[in-house]
């Protein structure tokens, strides 16, 4: 097995910003010079078509020389997947992506490359999916899956677009609660808050917070940490005391 | 079959109240002057302990003359369901509580009692669960149900909580974006957004919005179109165009 090599973001885009804008210096920088012509994953997307979604994702790729292309073109997606030397798994809704992840019958097959040390890029969905279980996604479960079983690419829990401020006046759970409910049901799990304009660089036993915002570790039973741009999650989730 | 009694509420508690202040007037008139001796459903509950839960919801309701019992306490939940002349579900995580009414198989026994005659209260999660599917949920999926499939006493999908506010500078989904999410991928639904204070009152053919704000009604390809208060939703969306 080789090392992993991940780029997992928040969120494609902060509002107001053209798509990627922030992020794809970074994954410029971690796909390389080299065009890997990137196999993109486009089964998140729910209200745009596939299509759309490919144009929509090809352009930052292509302004840092990667030719983007998406798998719904292949006549035999598992193919595809094997044959892929980087993976890019677009954000939407991460119900419909896993299960549709899981009808195409390729997570196995983009596990393998992954394992096998391709580049894997994914944005929000995309995220969600790299982490054991997509149990720590915000979206609506608007379809049903298969189980929750994700890519396992890391050993914690993502959640994507983490912000901590509410709705003033609204009784609903915050953030936070539903981070707390998902640990005292998961006592032995770890997750990750990345705040939009953030990612997780993974390369092999080492994970690096990227961007200009801190992460926010959260464990049960344990005050939540932030973690600075630059450190090592793995070295901080190892080495704190579990309360 | 008996006409269906139910009474579904967006949240427990509007913020800065007592708990189940907003509605507890309602539940009694909607219970009657006899006590039913309800039966209480905690499970939705992740971060509470069910006898707290219990007790919690038990004050509200002795005060309109309701002893309230919760089946935690039953030897058998089967046989305490089926013996019960009303039953109450209490909001929390809907993930949760959907595995535990699977796991304790008591799902069917409900719909039986329900569909006989006995009224049934619930809020938040035990509003979505009174749904054919928890798919219109705004809950984390902490843990995993066997299936979405819920009790399917209304032919609609409540999204308790509904709020059209958003966060400023957040580029997460808006509440809207993920019910017209769930229209798109489900397209023959209704999807009813009950706001904070509001409670969906149900009886036999008619089902009327009770509360001092008016309902949001959902539809793939239509405007969503406003409820007031006192109208029958079900007569509303039955001659409601399509598309």
């Amino acid at each position: 097995m080789a090392d992993l090599r991940l780029l997992l973001l928040s969120n494609s885009t902060n509002a107001g910003e053209p798509y990627l804008g922030y992020s794809i210096g970074e994954i410029g920088r971690f796909l390389g010079s080299d065009d890997l012509a990137p196999l993109f994953i486009p089964y998140a997307a729910e209200m745009v078509s596939y299509d759309d979604y490919e144009a929509i994702a090809a352009g930052p790729f292509a302004s840092v020389g990667q030719t983007l292309t998406s798998v719904h073109h292949a006549a035999d997606p598992v193919v595809a997947v094997a044959a892929a030397r980087a993976i890019v798994i677009g954000g939407g809704n991460s119900f419909r992506l896993l299960r549709q992840l899981q009808q195409q019958r390729i997570l196995g097959p983009i596990g393998d490359v992954v394992r096998r040390g391709a580049p894997y890029v994914g944005w929000s969905a995309g995220s969600n999916v790299a982490c054991p279980t997509i149990r720590t996604t915000n979206d609506m479960p608007i379809v049903e899956p298969a189980g929750f079983a994700a890519l396992a690419f890391v050993p914690i829990q993502i959640n994507p677009h983490y912000v901590s401020n509410v709705i003033p006046g609204h009784a609903g759970e915050t953030r936070d609660g539903r981070i707390a409910e998902f640990l005292h049901a998961n006592p032995d799990q770890v997750v990750i808050g990345l705040r939009e304009g953030t990612m997780l660089r993974v390369e092999g036993a080492r994970a690096t917070i990227v961007g200009a915002r801190p992460a926010r570790v959260f464990r049960h039973d344990s005050a939540p940490v932030e973690i600075e741009p630059g450190s090592d999650l793995y070295q901080i989730v190892r080495s704190a005391p579990r309360g």
